[in-house]
């Protein structure tokens, strides 16, 4: 799939098909997050693929109620649960170096994630992004050790679903010219 | 260009040609950026273009000395500096949801602008991530107003360089199954 299509048309999915997904399919996509750029190539972005029914019912847990993708944790056949060794991205030299502070993991992380995302979409799968749930009982929950941050859940699986366009802002919103607020 | 080889081919270019880049490709890579998802679709980002060469040598000046983007940023006929709108993302109902409190938006800016970077290497555009600079001075030399906060700079330009390939980790390293380090 072209790009540009792959962009324009991919949706979050929040309802799956059991069929598994295949291997060598996980694992293109894993590739593709692979090869995301990062702060000084620090590659922080850890990886956790959970299909242990069990297991993704106690992923579900940590989510507040009011998060629409709880049912949907347990609907997809796999669960790429998104990890950062802190300490790498957004560093110099030892200290942090801008004022985002250690945060610089979580735009690594979302470069690799949006890989995967497109990736997974190219070849003819659903993903959804999960941000809201309580990080520390996934960390409890999947044995991720001090100085990795639990960042968030992509739900991985074949679409049950027509997914829906959220509508976006126009470009005329978004976009400044040499100064902010200059169109 | 195909997904999966626009992201295995992209590279990060310090070097462009003068050549200016045409209206519609920016456009085009700028509307990839606008169909990333986001938090409950906030679409909290924001991006000014700058082409005035005084201004170019301006956010230069913002850089560590250490930063290898200074000459870059002169080079390349366009930079696009990515600004989050503040209290959108990582939020629910006027309150942080989550661990990573407001940092929501360095995840959202990115999964935009890792859409750019694919979509400007499918028309044969380089591009290149700028994080370490004084963001606080580039607010104020772009009038960034309060509540907004600059994130990253990102050039765009014909390459002037074939992009090197730095070293990718093994899926092995940063893969697990079920459990945090379980290979």
């Amino acid at each position: 799939m072209e790009v540009l299509e792959a962009i324009r048309t991919r949706r979050s999915i929040r309802h799956y098909k059991p069929d598994p997904v295949p291997e060598e399919d996980i694992n293109a996509i894993l590739e593709a997050a692979r090869w995301a750029p990062s702060w000084r190539n620090n590659q922080c972005w850890r990886f956790i693929i959970v299909k242990d029914k069990e297991r993704k019912a106690l992923l579900a847990s940590t989510l507040p109620s009011w998060n629409r993708a709880q049912s949907a944790i347990k609907e997809a056949p796999v669960v790429i649960v998104a990890c950062a060794e802190l300490g790498k991205s957004g560093f110099h030299e030892g200290k942090v170096a801008t004022n985002k502070g250690e945060w610089w993991y979580m735009f690594d992380v979302a470069l690799a994630m949006q890989n995967l995302t497109l990736a997974a979409h190219s070849l003819g799968l659903g993903t959804v992004h999960i941000g809201a749930f309580d990080a520390q009982k996934v960390a409890q929950l999947l044995a991720v050790p001090q100085g990795v941050a639990v960042v968030e859940m992509a739900l991985l699986g074949y679409p049950a679903e027509i997914g829906k366009t959220p509508s976006r802002k126009e470009l005329s919103e978004l976009v400044f010219f040499e100064n902010y607020g200059q169109r």
